[in-house]
């Protein structure tokens, strides 16, 4: 009996092993395949047999999921600490909601599948290369706090100086201050989408006041990250 | 007497003890707390109720500043020299509209009121990480004067032509060079909200020249200050 | 005879000398002028002179690159490893729609004349810079995947998260996981067509979170590149 | 006389004097002062008394520029290589189009006013950090072409694959590969105005793919010239 616990051990902890490595991707391939199925849920005019389906691999689904979590359970050496672990919650939120939804109304549950989604971070279990994007973000920690500060604080002034500039020309899009943070998210980022825009005078000039400071602000933590990887790989 | 004035200087400007850092926090979420509320004011259709406890609130926070300021004022070793330093001025704006604006119309304070926001930099005065920054701005000083300058040649150059491409077609988006430097601010940043945009064939092909040119000349500072950054950390 | 085919051999493959280099440039300028009359075909209301031009210039291309696909045939020390070669069959692809669309319909050549365009990864088979970018890309690997990954994650929780928050008020624009995902794609680029956008109070905080997380892992691979390219340049 | 010359020259020409600095800065500001009366020059419907203002103030300016050009020609040294240099031809630029207007059609001066504009490089004749940005550009040179190759090619695929995509659903927005690469152009660099935009389920796929893929190429060569520049600082 033991031995088959140590084979099973092997298989969902050991990864550097061949059937270690097998058993991870075909869990994770299993990840992939139930949140495809969640996405083709949302599809509106879905036929009756496709909902079906989808009900069916929704219950296969959680049962392989479902095994699995009692497996690393069972092996695991502090059963509490694993309940309690990072992965340990990520995994039984994985299944939860599955088991919950069967008393109570069905619309409760589709938000409850969201957490579904936390299944995703298992992937990242296995991957050697965050260690460096870890250390990366080490050195550069107090680079991108400062930028992420002011990279707020531009947000804001630029929120409250187009506010002042077009509320009054534009009642309804410039509502509050909190309207134009909207704008000025969506400017900051250049994503633009065109749903609010200045058509003041003072806003455009404002604007581009507001662009050139704050594009710089926005931007460098991008290259702030890029350069601490290299750095990182450096000392790797 | 003395002992006392001790402790509140230690309070005030030695963030290095624990009183101090807490003090510290405390004025900056007593800012952050004024900022919302400022923010909540622009609100269209605020009930009565709402803007009375603003009001309240406002009368409470700039009570603590101004208290916080004469102490400031009290303990400096040289009072005129703090009242014209520039954390002087800006403590001193943070509060003034307020006592201004009793015996003024309403609507003037508002726009005074933006000069509160100044108490944002308070928040920068602990912080270390940005003397990081100003040796970056230091090694990347040439270039960046050089790609500001450049970047808007670039801004002017592709309004004039965008002028004379769109001009014709379109004499309400594009009536004058100041029109269609909104259009080269908002498509050189990639911002691109939509409101205006090349319709003819020139324009387009002059857009897409510019583009190749001018994104780089926009994009590129932000590289450099990072680059910068990485050089400053090594040099630290 | 020989003596020939050692000479066609050298304008073939001996990129280095003179006579080379000339017949590499010939080779791509035909190749420029194939897609550029390919790309004026396509042009709405051509002029009957103007479709028998291109159909002609279109003979006489695939011709010249017929003669030179039989050149490199007949002068490749092993013939069928140059025919199953990345070039060789980019090659073969770039003038076989022209012979099998004679007997077919001719909506099907349409379809395969795109194959032509192949032709354009000649253009690289002389480049040496290339081998210094190949290099990049395997010192960088690692953290190119890693962020290819954590890119696909945070486009496909950003989509799900939209989803939940627009899918009541925009049914239409956001019908779906797969419809969100259009926006989180044109959102998290920053492209911002302003087709789809949020419009709710939820989906404008939510996508205010997303950009700032998100952008970062969209950008920064570029400035990955970057700086492994820098480093590829100096081990060079 | 002689003496005179000696000063004028140091004016004119040794930018390290104090004189000559001076000079340069006066000459810069009017060349500024030009731009803005042009740019005010094409704003709609300018009262009687402006216009006259303006075309007083062109008549000055242009004096002035005579002058300074009839000065540097008598003080060169070598007048045939001077008139021929960069700056010769852009300084004679600068003022013929006034002249040869004269006797002219007033709109074809309009045209060649835009020569005008040409002053602007002027500004740079004095500028030492282009020596670096110079150096910058010949460290990432090759880097720099094969990205700008690889980036004309990437925006061709992405014009005939959303040529092939689109052009059933959209016959006027993508009417031919021409009218699909100001698509490519206004995606791959972000801009996204939101005037032409995929809406097939294929053309929105192929969007993603392309802008996966595309991004990095367009946004790679800014990364390169930062990393280039602040080697071409190291090595200065």
């Amino acid at each position: 009996m033991s031995e088959i616990w140590v084979w099973v051990d092997g298989c969902l902890n050991d990864v550097e092993s061949v059937r270690g490595r097998r058993f991870a991707l075909f869990v994770q391939s299993l990840i992939v395949v139930s949140l495809v199925c969640f996405s083709v849920e949302t599809l509106p005019g879905l036929p009756g047999w496709a909902v079906d389906v989808l009900a069916w691999a929704e219950v296969v689904l959680v049962g392989l999921f479902t095994v699995e979590y009692l497996a690393r359970l069972f092996v695991a050496d502090r059963r509490l600490r694993f309940v309690f672990s990072f992965f340990g919650l990520v995994d039984l939120l994985a299944i939860l909601p599955f088991y919950i939804s069967t008393g109570l109304d069905l619309r409760a549950v589709r938000a409850f599948r969201l957490l579904r989604l936390f299944r995703i971070f298992k992937l990242f279990r296995y991957n050697r290369a965050i260690h460096r994007f870890h250390n990366a973000l080490l050195i550069a920690k107090e680079e991108l706090i400062l930028f992420s500060c002011a990279g707020l604080i531009v947000l804001y002034l630029a929120a409250v100086g187009i506010y002042y500039c077009e509320h009054e020309v534009q009642p309804d899009q410039f509502g509050s201050v909190f309207h134009s943070l909207w704008w000025a998210v969506a400017t900051l980022t250049t994503v633009g989408y065109g749903d609010v825009y200045p058509v003041t005078v003072g806003g455009k000039v404002f604007t581009f006041l507001v662009l050139m400071i704050g594009l710089g602000v926005v931007a460098v933590p991008t290259g702030i990250v890029a350069s601490a990887l290299a750095e990182a790989r450096d000392t790797d």
